[in-house]
């Protein structure tokens, strides 16, 4: 496999899911954050899948194994779109997966209005502001400050995109909740599945995982089960390792 | 104490607070829910509290040991505002609490514009719809179904008679987090605290209590960490015995 492979990259095994993903620490590596939404998305078995900011491909790979729909990712950055479409060529996936060096405020025409039936998306955190702290890391920046792709581009290109009743699953930080749902509102997307993700035991939430409907009603909203990354001795507890590792 | 109770009445303790209270099951008892908004509360030491929809004054008296502040309850029901009325001189907190009988929507000049520091609220939980089943006791139907006030009402006055800066604590339920949030907003009440309680572990959230800040910043809100009540045994967890009767 070392021919998919550029200077820097390596070939990292997400065991639960069955399926490898090119990484390199120099450009980037998925976090457990692409893991939590890949398994928190309520993905339909068939139709089309769209990935926004979708980096090296973790999230379209981690679900692939769970749907027979079509998965498209959509990356700006070139050099993180070709990691990803060597992976579906490493995991044999051409078939069901596609990678596209596209800008998301760019969607359509490349992907039609009123066709996806589910987009999830691990967008950049971090508002962008005159003197904000950055990564020095271009590749770092752009993926997490909104350098290139404000939260409301998001959920505008979506609503675009998705089909009546069509779902969005989104990971962000807890202190950005009324921007997304400001943004969501503004986009007729209605929130209806929230889960909060905890460190530990006793303190407060420090991620987000949220999914809406387009055009659907803003009653009925769910808020589910806390999940807790670590446990005290700072290991990851079962279901986290589950999600990571397949086991039980 | 028996010259203060009428027919059907009775007194409860709550120990970890060292207060009494009477209650009457045919009219009104206080829920868990007015428990868990005191403790959730972050009550000012000293100034101008207000606890909207007061029933029989649960929450004001839970609130009054942790405080020196005025504390002022506010019930449309004049048979509930009785029992909040007695509660108080039962507790001989006659110089720190008082209970108005008194509508929400009609607050001001009652209680004067910009001069509370903090108010806490129970309202009623369920939209009034037509045909919607309520209870036919109607000191229940009032106090859980929006017959008589709106959520919409509750931030309304709530804006009007806090300074800028004060607060507004609140006990709701999840699915209303959307209507919560809009209704803050139109009312220049900033989310700053949330924290969901779960029935048991592995279930879905059924409370929200929600903390707001007059004229506040909407960023930086906080997601506390969740709290259970039932354990796998059916009994209430040491957190909510310790809330109720003050032993851990």
């Amino acid at each position: 496999m070392d021919h998919l492979l550029q200077e820097g990259e390596r070939i990292d095994q997400l065991v639960s899911q069955g399926v490898q993903i090119i990484q390199s620490p120099d450009v980037f590596s998925f976090s457990l954050d692409a893991v939590l939404l890949a398994h928190f998305a309520s993905i339909p078995k068939r139709g089309t899948i769209v990935d926004f900011c979708s980096g090296n491909g973790a999230v379209a790979l981690f679900m692939s194994p769970r749907t027979q729909a079509k998965i498209i990712g959509i990356e700006l950055q070139e050099r993180l779109a070709d990691m990803g479409k060597r992976s579906i060529i490493l995991n044999q996936l051409e078939e069901q997966l596609e990678m596209k060096q596209l800008d998301i405020k760019e969607i359509t025409p490349e992907i039609k209005s009123d066709s996806v039936d589910f987009i999830t998306c691990n967008p950049p955190y971090f508002k962008e502001q005159p003197n904000s702290k950055k990564n020095p890391n271009p590749y770092y920046a752009i993926a997490r400050h909104e350098i290139h792709l404000q939260l409301d581009d998001v959920f505008s290109s979506a609503s675009k995109i998705l089909k009546m009743n069509g779902k969005i699953a989104m990971v962000h930080r807890p202190d950005r909740l009324m921007d997304i749902l400001d943004s969501m509102r503004r986009h007729r997307i209605a929130p209806k599945r929230i889960q909060f993700i905890y460190p530990k035991e006793h303190k407060e939430a420090n991620t987000i995982l949220i999914e809406g409907i387009k055009d659907g009603k803003t009653d009925g909203l769910k808020i589910l089960p806390p999940l807790y990354v670590y446990g005290e001795d700072n290991e990851y507890l079962p279901t986290i390792k589950e999600m990571l590792h397949g086991s039980r």
